[in-house]
């Protein structure tokens, strides 16, 4: 693998062969040969500050510096050029880009005249590969496996990114899926399931649930419904499912959760860091 | 200390104990265990390049690395989401947040839920309390004491947040200040004490003045009066005083003073450098 | 040496002294004393992400920290205050500025006072010289010599700060110049030389070319006119030509190009790098 541009690129085996190396990720410095001689680049030409500075933190516990370029559109790399040549100058300075662009494809095209790696940090309506691979981890690792779970999506599975991968990759295992959403924001067919339950209600589903992933309403998007989850409602869980959350959040999870066992919102944003130190150390150290 | 949110915590002691440490601190990179495995983060809901650039010297000159998160509120960090989560999340990554936000009290609500250290670098019409520790130390610093000092502030007494608060850290001292004013920017009554001397004029003040602390129009907050001071003014001053400018200057002071040995202001950014190492050390070596 | 303000203060032997440096440089981490204790600033009053990515990754890679301060304009850094007074500021915090601005002559201003070494990086439509020192570099590694050349600069002659610089230059060599643009873009007297070639047409010049030096359509100084070659005009130049352009482009050079060995530019961005290296060990390590 000489990118990360696609979900698409994994497959059952290779899944538990990353998961294998996220595991041996730590939190913190504790490299043995800090600092290390390189440098990534992270190159975003839509906000994201968050997966910025989860890259950026993850490089720099493997001791390598960061090079951040922001709002590039807004910026001097471009005057205009063209996604190409500011990946082949910005490929001059360093030794792997992740890469956030607004359109669809664009890490693609970026891959295939890049001389250094690119990782796909969000590609518009197409991937966050990354982001997919942390939530994927964050199930392996809290319910020891994902083969037979019981897994409940809930929320925006009509605009949301993050979910669809999600379920795309979820199909390489043997599941059972629940979709529960507002009607006017069901999941599009052709991510649906035969074998899928579908549904506007929550309750019927979480005493079955070993896994409850809700999504945040995409306003930018358009989405006007909003939807919530109440104290009570979670308790309906079993007590050895788990929740999580891509973040941020806004009402979908009441802040009165998040001391309980099963939340592992934040445990997700902490198995990011490690995902992305195993990402980097792979391609930056062929590791 | 696990936070420091306000002047509040210091005592006369403690102030002491920490002007002795950050003595010993010195400029540039004089490490011998560099670089740290650590890193902090500069969290800034405002901007103020200023004060974000001085810690990160601070962190880079110990040997810690730095995560820039500037102009918060226009960045994906929060897309709504709380205060709360955008420090849980943030706080997984990093060892320490700076954090600057527009609000009073929100340092506070940050170290109630934060499980790094919280350093407060201003919020809102609140505290900024390394400013007013490093404008303390330079006092300290220069004049070898604090107790039995005249000291002379002068500028917008009513609005600067810098000057309340040395206003209320200097009552831990035994000094004598004199507040000059034009009359419509006069100290508050709640910061003001029966023995300061108050007047619209300089002059009369200048010869027994020991530190004169000058402060910037706040235009931003709707200020239109102008002041500043002479060349030929500030000469009434004794030779052993010492002039103080939190900076940025408007015309408050000449360029003509500068080389003046009694001009202490860029003295005061150095100082400010050596107060934040020295708080950075405390909190992430609990030294 | 103490800072690099303009061009003007290289003559034929220091410009072969740097390049002798710079071709000791290497791309990468290559330091064995690595990392270094030392800090510089990019201080950049109008964007230029390009050119401080450049300077960024040539410290990073000798070892050196870097504090990025982009858009001074609109960041408080200033708050009105003089460029004087900030430069004292961040001088306190680094040990070499990197200072890009917007008014002509505000790198020599800046160095009057600054107590560190300023490095010019482009001062409105003043100069960029690092930009002309990585054009020389290249034609002098390309060409193993500059004495002899013949050189053809073509495009918008009239607004390119770049290329105006460039030719400046060129005068300490014994070159042959042609000068190729609309005829409204055309080079302004005081850089014309009698011996110099102008024309409206590459065409009739490419044979004998050694160097094309192709500039961009300045475009946000109001020029109007496209220009651009194509394969088949650049085929007509000699085998052992090179073609040079300071990025970014627009149309004026064909992708279909890239790949043709003569094709130079992105080697620029390279040398870029290489030039600021050599450039940032002289003013550190005095070296």
């Amino acid at each position: 693998m000489k990118h990360l541009i696609s979900i698409d690129q994994y497959n059952y085996q290779s899944l538990h062969t990353l998961f294998e190396k996220v595991d041996k990720e730590e939190y913190g410095f504790i490299e043995t040969s800090y600092p290390k001689k390189g440098q990534i680049a992270t190159l975003f030409y839509e906000p994201s500050t968050r997966t910025s500075a989860s890259f950026h933190s993850a490089a720099t516990q493997l001791g390598y510096s960061v090079l951040s370029i922001n709002e590039v559109n807004y910026s001097s790399v471009t005057k205009g050029e063209t996604l190409e040549d500011t990946i082949k100058t910005i490929g001059s300075y360093v030794d792997l880009i992740v890469l956030r662009h607004g359109e669809k494809g664009a890490s693609k095209r970026a891959a295939s005249i890049s001389q250094v790696p690119i990782i796909n940090a969000g590609d518009g309506i197409g991937e966050h590969p990354t982001q997919t691979l942390l939530d994927l981890y964050t199930i392996w690792k809290e319910k020891s496996k994902i083969d037979g779970l019981n897994i409940t999506l809930m929320g925006d599975l009509k605009n949301g990114r993050t979910v669809h991968s999600l379920i795309k990759i979820l199909r390489l295992f043997n599941v059972h899926i629940n979709l529960i959403s507002p009607s006017s924001l069901k999941l599009p067919n052709e991510y649906l399931k035969h074998s899928d339950q579908e549904s506007t209600q929550f309750l019927p589903y979480a005493a079955t649930t070993d896994v409850l992933y809700v999504t945040r309403v995409q306003k930018e998007r358009g989405s006007k419904e909003e939807y919530k989850l109440s104290l009570s409602e979670l308790n309906q869980l079993p007590k050895t499912a788990i929740v999580l959350h891509p973040l941020p959040r806004r009402k979908e999870l009441p802040i009165t959760f998040d001391n309980d066992p099963r939340a592992k919102y934040f445990q997700q944003i902490k198995n990011g860091l490690l995902v992305r130190k195993a990402l980097l150390r792979q391609f930056l150290e062929n590791n």
